[in-house]
C-alpha cells in the first residue's frame, strides 16, 4: 500500500481511538505476596488526574479516566469537585466502578449473598454510583462481582443467580436514557470454587434479563486458558451487547500484565473484529476501550504510556486488513490467503504513519522518550515521597 | 441414616435413573494414531442392539440406545427395521445422531460452511434425520456440529453464527410437539482455531433463537480446563434449557474416558444440582442422560457396564444429600458444616443399598461379574472375528 | 476385608500420618482483593502455638507446627524461646521457612536477582534460617522462591538459573548432616511471565546439583492444569528424592483450598503411591506432610481440624488397596479389574475404623463438634478481639 | 538500523537456518473424526521426496526430510534406495523416526509395556531405526513414545520409568559416535490418565540417565497450557540437552497447525533464546529443527512454504534484539526498556531483506507466489488423482 494511502487509513482509524485510563493503575498495587511501594505512585484523586493528564498529552489517546467510587470519593473530594478537577486538567471522569467486595459484609458476596440486608447494601452502593455518574456526566456504570463460593456446597448457585437478576433489574431501573451498565465477567479469583458471573454467557444473560441498556465487559485477562476471545467478541458485537473492554494481558489467570505484552497478535485479532464489524455497518462500533492493569514491577507513567502507544500500534496494524480480499479468499475457502491478509497487515511496519499522525497532532514523537526527558517522574517521586512522609505512609524502601 | 430410610431414598432415585447407551460404544474406536481393534466389538447394529441389550439386562438403567444416522442405518437397514429390532432386544432407539462433519464436503463446515449448497445439504440431513426419530419414536435429535476454523482469519465469525441461526431454525421447524432438539458444544476439536458453537453460551443463544423445544446438551468432556460443569448445569436446569448429557471423564481434552473415572466427585456434585433442583420443584429434572465414551483400550460391553453401574453408586449417593440441612448452613454461612453435607453424602457406602435394589428387581447383584461368568464376551468374540474375516474387515492381531 | 482386618490395616497407617501444619494458616490472609479479618485468628507465634496444639491434641496427627522466620520470630520471640513455648505445648517446631519475597529488595528477586548484594542478602537470611533450624531442633528449612519476571525480556532466564545453582550450593554447604533442603517449585504467581523454579524437572534439577540431603517438595496446587501430580511423586519417590508436600486443593491457579476439598480422588491416588512404595520398599517413605492452605472464608482452627481429619479419612482408603490383586491385574492387561481395585478401596466407608482408632487414642471421635462443643473459638475469639484492641490492630467488622 | 546492517545480520542468520521437513506432512492426515482426502497428497515416499524437494528448492532453508520407518520404507523402498533418491532431488534424509505406536501390540505401550516380549519387540524396532540412520547417513534418531494409561491404576508408573531406563540404555549402547538420539515428551494424547515421557523434565532425566549423546526434543505443542516454552529452551541449552525442535501451533492441545499461525511472538522469544545463546558462546547453538504438523485443511506443499518462510521471518526478526543493550537494560531492572528491545525487533519489517536475501541466493522472492504460478500443485494432484485410482486408494471426492 502507498504510504500516504496508509497515512489516510491509520489517521481515520487513531483519530477513532480513546482508550480510557483506570485511576487504579497510577497507584500501588500488588500480588497477595505483597506490594512493592513506589515513590511516584499516586496517593490521591487529584495525583491520578495529574498522572492521567500527562498520559494524555503525551499520546493523545487517553481523554477519559476511570474511577473507583471507593477509592476516589470522599466527603472531603465529592464527585461534582473532582470532575472538575479533571476537566481542569484536560480530561474527563469515564467508568464510574463501585467497590462490592472489599467491605467485611461482603465476605459471602454482595448482589448473590446469603443474607437480603447485604444485598440491599450492595444495591444501595450502586445506586449511590448510577447518581455519582450523573453527576460525573459519566455515560458508563461498570459492574464487577467478586461473588462465588470457595466450596462445593458452600452456597445455592441457583439462589443466587436469582438474587443477581432481581438486584440488577433495580440498579437498570435507576439509569438515564444515556447511561450504560456494563457487567463484566471473571472464571475466578477471588472467589475459587464458583463464581456467580464467571463467563460472557451467564454476563449476556444477565445483560439481556436486565434490559438494551446493560451490556457485557469484556475483560481481556478474564478467560480460560485458550479460549478464543475474539469470538466472543465477534458474538457480542452481533447480538449488540458488546460494551467495552477492560485490556491487559496474561499468560496464567488473571495476571493484568500490560497490553499485548505476551500476545500481541491476539489483540489485533480483536482489533480486526472490531474494524470488520465496523466496516460492514459503515461505522465505528461504539465501544469504550479501558485499560485495567496492575503495575506491580513497572513504573506507573511510563507502563500507561507503553500500553497507550502499543495500542494505537496494534490498532492501527488491524485497520490495514485487507477486507475485501479477506472476505473473498473467505468465501472461497483460501486458507492461506485468507490468512496472509492478517499477517501481512500484522508485520507491516506502521511506525512512521504513527510518527506522522502524533506530528500532525502536535504530540511528541516518541512519548515514552518525551516523558523519560521531561523529569516528570523525578519531581512527583520527590514531592510524593515528600507528602508520603507527611502523612505517615508506607513508603519505597530501597531498590526500585 | 437408618439403612431402611437410606434404601428407600436410593431406590426411588435409581428407579428413575435411566443412561442411553451409544451405539458407537460397542464398535472399534480409537485416536488419529490408530485404532486397537476388539474381537468383540460390534460389526452392525444389530450387534450394537445385542450389546446394549446386554447391558440394559444387567444393570436396569439403560433401556435405550442412541444411533448415529450416518454408520447405523442404510438401506439394507431402515430405521423402522432397526427400532423393531430393539424393541425385540427389550430396549429402544433412543436419541438420533445426524453425522455433519465426515463427509469431504464439511471440510470447512456443515451449517457454518461459506458455500450455501453444503449449508443446505447438512440441512437435508437434519431434516432427514428428524424424519428417522419420528420413525424410530424417538423424542430426540441431538445436534453436534464440528463445524469451525483452524487459522485465524479463515472465516467470519459473524457470518458463520448467522448461517448456524438461519439453518436451526430451519431444523426446529420441522419438529414434533413433542420432540426435543438438543445442541451440543465443545471448545475444540476437530477445529482447533475457533469453533462455531464453543461454549454453553453460544448452545444456549442458538437454542433460545430457535425456540421452547430446543435444549442444550452438556457434554461433560467439552468443557474448558477446571470450568465449573455443576454451575453450567444449574444455570440451565433454571432456565428451563438443559436437555440432558453425554457423560464421560477426562483429564486433559475431550478424553472420552468413562464416567468418573478420573473425578467421581465432580459427577456426585453433578447429579446433587439435579437432585436438588427436583427437591425444590417438587419432582425430577426431565433430562437425558447418555454416554459418550470412547472405549480404545476397556473392552466395550465391561466398560459399558462398569459405567452404568459407577453413574448408579455416584447417583445413589447424590440423593443423600441432606437438602435441608444443607440450606440452613448455606443460609448462615457455615461453610464447613454445609460443605460437609456433600462430603458425608459422597462417602457413604451405598454398595448394599445397590445390592438390594437389584436384588428387587431381579438383577444380578454384581453386573460385571455376572457378564464375565457368562462367556458372552468370549462368544461374541468368536463369532464377530468369523464374520470379520468373511466380510475382509481388518482384525486385532495379537495381545488384546 | 473383615473389619478387625481393616481396622489393624488402618491403624497401622494412621499411627504413621503426621501432618505439620502452618503457624500461618491460623492468622488471617486474604487474596489481592482483600482480607476478611476473623476475631480468632491468631495474632502472635504464642497464639499460633495454642491453636496448632488444639488442633493435635484432638485429631493425633498433628505434632509439629511450621514456622516462618520472618512472621514468627524477632528479638522479643527468639527461636530458643519459641521452641520451648511449642514443647510446652506439646508440640514441636517443624519446618522452617525463609521469606525471600516480601521485603522491597526483592521486588526483582532473591537468589535470581540481577544484583549480587541482594542475592547476598537473601542468602544470609537463608544461613540464618538455617541456624534457626539448629536451635529449633527442626531438621527441615523448606524453600520457596517468588523470583521469576513478568515480561518477556525483563531478565535472562540462563543468568538467573546460574545464580539459583551458585546460592543453592552455598545454602547446602551449611546443612547439618541431618538437616535436609526443600526445594518448592511453582509455576506461576506472583512472577506471571517466567518463574525460576516453575516445576518439578526445574527443582529436581537445582536439588541434584545441590547434593543428596536437597529434595523436592511438592505442594498439590502448584502444577499447570491437568497436570498428573501422583506420576511425579511417584518419579521423586524413585529417584529418591521426594522431601515432602504442601497439601491444598485448586480448581484453577494456586487457589489453597482445604486439601481434597475438590478432587478428594487425587489425594487418595497420591496416598496411594505412596503405600505401594512403602509396600515395595518394606518400609513407609519418609517424607514430610505439611499443610499449606489459606482460610480466606472458613475460620481457621476448624479448616485445619477438617484437613488433618479428612487427610486422614483418605490416608486410610488409599492403605485399603489390594497391591497384589492390582499388580497382578497390571501385568495381565485388565484395566478394569486394575482401576477396580483403586475405586473400591477408595470407596469403602472407613469411618467406623477411624472412630475405633481415635478411641484407642483416648482422642474425640468426632474431631470438629468436640472443638465446637468446647467453646474454645468463642474463647479465643473474645480474648484476642481485646487485645487486637489494645494492640490498635485492624478488626473484623460486621458478619462472620 | 541502517539497511546494510540490517541485511548483514539477517543474512547471517538465514544462511545458517535449516529446517527439516517431516515426510508425514506431504501426505493425507486427519483428526480421530475423519481425514479429508487431498489429490496433491504424496502417495507414497517418491511423492514425499519430490515434495520436500520442491518446497527446498523455493525456500533454500530446508535441504532434509524426516523419515518414518514403518511408513516410508519397506522391501521394495529399503532405505539405501531412498537415501539415494533423496539426494538425486537436491535433499538428504534427516531424522530416523522409528513408530512404536501404531502395531496392535503396544495398546499397552511399547518401552513400558507390561509384557518385555512387547518390550523388546519396540527396542528392535529402534535398533533397527538406528541401523537405518547409519544406511541414510542420517546423525539423528527420533524417539517419540505414545506410551501411558488410561485409567488410574491401570499401570505401575515406576515400574514403566524403570523399564524405558533399562530400553533407552540398549539403545543409546547402538549409537555411532556422531549419532544422537532425541528423546520428545508430549504431556497427553493418545494416553490420558498418564504418559511415560510425559514432559521436559521426563525427558531430561532419561536423556541424563542414558548417556550424552541422548538429547531432549521439543515439540512446540506438547506442553501444559500456558507453559513458557523459552524458559526450558534456556535451561536445556544451558545444560547442554537440547537438541532440536518440532515446530507447529497450537492453541489448545496438540492441535498440529502451522508455526506461527496462532502466536507468532511465541516463536520469536523462542529463536531470541538460541540467538542469545549462540552470541554468549561464540557460535550458534547446533539444533536440528523439524517441522511437526499435521496440514488437515491447508493443501501440503503450500502449507510448508508458508511454515518455511514464516519461519525465516520470524528468525531474521529475532536476530534484530539488540543484545548488548538488552543486558544493560535488564542488569539496571529497567523492565520496559529491556522488553522494547524484544518488541521493537520483533516488529521490525524485515521483508526486504528477506527479498534481497532470495535475490543473493537465486531464489524466487515469493516462494508460494512462485508455487502457484508454477502449476507444480495441479499437477501432481492430477497424476496422483489418477495414480490413486489405478491403486484403487481413497480419494478426495468433492469441494477441495
Amino acid at each position: 500500500m502507498a504510504q500516504d494511502r496508509l497515512n489516510e487509513r491509520i489517521f481515520q482509524a487513531l483519530n477513532g481511538l480513546d482508550i480510557e485510563l483506570p485511576s487504579w493503575g497510577f497507584a500501588d498495587t500488588g500480588t497477595r505476596f505483597g506490594k512493592f511501594y513506589q515513590d511516584a505512585a499516586a496517593i490521591d484523586i487529584y495525583d491520578k488526574i495529574a498522572d492521567a493528564s500527562t498520559v494524555h498529552a503525551l499520546t493523545g489517546s487517553a481523554s477519559k479516566m476511570a474511577v473507583h467510587v471507593l477509592w476516589d470519593f470522599s466527603t472531603e473530594h465529592p464527585p461534582s469537585e473532582v470532575a472538575q478537577a479533571a476537566r481542569d486538567a484536560g480530561i474527563h471522569i469515564g467508568s464510574i466502578n463501585p467497590n462490592l467486595f472489599q467491605d467485611a459484609d461482603y465476605k459471602l458476596g454482595s448482589f448473590g449473598h446469603p443474607d437480603e440486608t447485604v444485598q440491599e447494601k450492595a444495591l444501595d452502593h450502586c445506586l449511590a454510583s448510577i447518581a455519582i455518574a450523573k453527576t460525573c456526566e459519566s455515560r458508563v456504570i461498570s459492574l464487577w462481582f467478586a461473588d462465588g463460593t470457595n466450596y462445593p456446597g458452600q452456597d445455592s448457585v441457583r439462589r443466587r443467580k436469582r438474587a443477581f437478576e432481581k438486584n440488577l433489574a433495580q440498579c437498570y431501573a435507576a439509569l438515564a436514557p444515556d447511561q450504560t451498565l456494563l457487567i463484566e465477567y471473571k472464571p475466578f479469583e477471588p472467589a475459587f470454587y464458583h463464581t456467580d458471573v464467571a463467563d460472557w454467557g451467564m454476563a449476556l444473560h444477565l445483560a439481556t434479563q436486565a434490559g438494551p441498556q446493560a451490556k457485557v465487559l469484556v475483560d481481556t485477562g478474564h478467560h480460560y486458558s485458550s479460549q478464543n476471545i475474539e469470538q466472543i467478541v465477534a458474538w457480542l458485537l452481533d447480538e449488540g451487547r458488546l460494551g467495552g473492554f477492560h485490556f491487559n494481558d496474561r499468560r496464567y489467570a488473571d495476571d493484568d500484565l500490560t497490553l499485548g505484552s505476551i500476545d500481541p497478535y491476539q489483540v489485533f485479532r480483536i482489533f480486526h473484529e472490531i474494524h470488520a464489524y465496523g466496516a460492514d455497518h459503515g461505522c465505528p462500533a461504539k465501544l469504550d476501550y479501558m485499560v485495567d492493569q496492575s503495575h506491580n514491577l513497572k513504573p506507573k507513567i511510563p507502563a500507561m504510556i507503553q500500553t497507550v502507544t502499543w495500542a494505537q500500534e496494534l490498532f492501527a496494524k488491524a485497520c490495514l486488513v485487507d477486507l475485501e480480499s479477506l472476505r473473498r479468499h473467505q468465501a472461497a475457502g483460501r486458507i492461506i490467503e485468507a490468512e496472509q491478509c492478517l499477517q501481512r497487515a500484522f508485520m507491516t511496519d506502521v511506525s512512521s504513519s504513527l510518527i506522522a499522525w502524533r506530528e500532525s497532532k502536535g504530540l511528541p514523537t516518541d512519548p515514552l522518550r518525551s516523558f523519560r526527558e521531561s523529569g516528570l517522574l523525578e519531581e512527583r517521586a520527590k514531592e510524593r515521597r515528600a507528602r508520603r512522609q507527611a502523612l505517615g505512609m508506607q513508603q519505597n524502601s530501597a531498590y526500585a
